[in-house]
């Protein structure tokens, strides 16, 4: 009998469950929870069939599946070496480094580092939906450390669910995530903290259309998550936010000058995305 | 018979042809349109019925709505002098204070300026839709300076196609709008330049996940109307992108410094967005 863990039965990890439930292919799916409350809407919600200790969970599993945040990922992984001699093991943090540095060279073969890109500002349990990794991409880091057939029943899994892989160096990932994916939070963070300061709710809320909403939508995100990802890749997000400072800069100062055709072809540079996303 | 002449047949000017055809508001509707091929569109899409010359369309109809970008507004207002003695004017414009300052006082009565707040990033005649306006604010601005039958025309357009009105002074207007709707622009123009300026077009397309395409969204927003937005709003756009700053210094000084804590605690306080958007 083949057994999934998932350890944080959250956005992530419960969209996984939903979605490999329904693509039947477990006979169990077991989930690890962060409290008593969240445990009993896990199962309440059929997204989990049992909530297990820790240590259960990684002794009776197969295949595991760590979607906590990327720190207590880092604390677990040298527990890891616990599980059945057999087990795969994968992870679904937002930052990789950090994570590949903490495997025990025991395991190292059977631990694939993933992150989907995907997700929604909200978590926990209820959170999670069963289409949430359908036509995304995963990236898979470092995967030359990994044996076959570790390998293999990893990216089946993801497969299976509708995902479509991507290979790359975690320092690579990291980077990038940085500038895609780490930013717009900071940013968005910083929006919402710039306008809650100098706005009333009803103006907010009588001013925000589709566009403030948008921008803002991030910055609902779980800090407890967040803030373990600022702390683990710390020096590519402290480039990005450099990087975007220069731009925001630029456009201050041309302001500043009335500079009104360079700000206009500032802004028309930033049109090129269109074209980028267009071309999907 | 009633006309209803729309200066700038793009994405809010046919949008709100559209609604108002579907509403059978007027007996006809004909447009101005910035080039040959923008008034084939609007026609073709029967957006419009007939595409006029501005001297015509001010001529000829009884309600007048300026839907262009803000500085072609600004340069138009002068010439409404020539309408009906009877014609009722309204505006769409992003800013208020500038186009308040240029209607003349002999149509001042018959003028109201508006800003409904929706839009998207697409512009031109294809981008209408006629549910754009459904269910979304207009501010009218400085209306004890309308004439009340005129007020009650233009109130009375924006109530049948679905909107709910607020009234604002154009100062208060312009200083909540700098902050809620023209910084995201700016923050979303320097995301973008400075993901495009370090990022290939692959690596965007696959780490992008909803997070950096909401927040890219907005860069995609025409320059041409943008650019006029930012002429005439300058200063409290540079306040707003300072306070901006200021927030997003915040959070670099609290990383650099590793004090978790405290960023932990600057994230969370963007988290009250949360519960201001829960409680519509």
């Amino acid at each position: 009998m083949r057994q999934l863990g998932i350890v944080g039965v959250g956005l992530m990890g419960g969209s996984l469950a939903l979605a490999a439930r329904e693509k039947k292919l477990f006979d169990s799916i077991v989930g690890c929870c962060k409290s008593r409350e969240s445990s009993r809407a896990a199962i309440e919600l059929n997204v989990i069939d049992r909530a297990l200790s820790f240590d259960d969970l990684i002794a009776d599993s197969d295949t595991i599946a760590l979607a906590a945040p990327v720190e207590t990922i880092v604390a677990l992984i040298p527990k890891l070496v616990a599980a059945k001699s057999d087990a795969v093991f994968a992870d679904l943090g937002s930052t990789k480094t950090a994570i590949v540095q903490a495997i025990p060279p025991a395991i190292r073969g059977r631990f694939v580092a993933a992150h989907p890109m995907c997700g929604t500002e909200y978590s926990g349990p209820k959170a999670a939906f069963g289409s949430l990794y359908d036509d995304r991409i995963v990236v898979l880091c470092d995967t030359e450390a990994n044996d076959q057939g570790a390998l293999e029943t990893i990216q089946t899994l993801f497969s299976v669910i509708g995902m479509k892989i991507v290979k790359m160096r975690s320092q690579d990932h990291d980077r990038h995530a940085a500038f895609i994916s780490h930013l717009p939070h900071a940013i968005s963070y910083a929006l919402a903290n710039s306008v809650l300061r100098q706005e009333d709710k009803r103006s907010i809320l009588t001013l925000a259309a589709g566009g403030f909403r948008d921008m803002s939508r991030l910055a609902k995100s779980s800090s407890a998550m967040w803030i373990d990802i600022f702390k683990q890749n710390k020096p590519a997000i402290t480039a990005a936010i450099n990087a975007f400072d220069d731009e925001l800069k630029k456009a201050e100062k041309l302001l500043a000058g009335d500079d009104w055709d360079a700000l206009e072809r500032w802004m028309k540079s930033a049109n090129a995305l269109h074209a980028i996303f267009k071309a999907e």
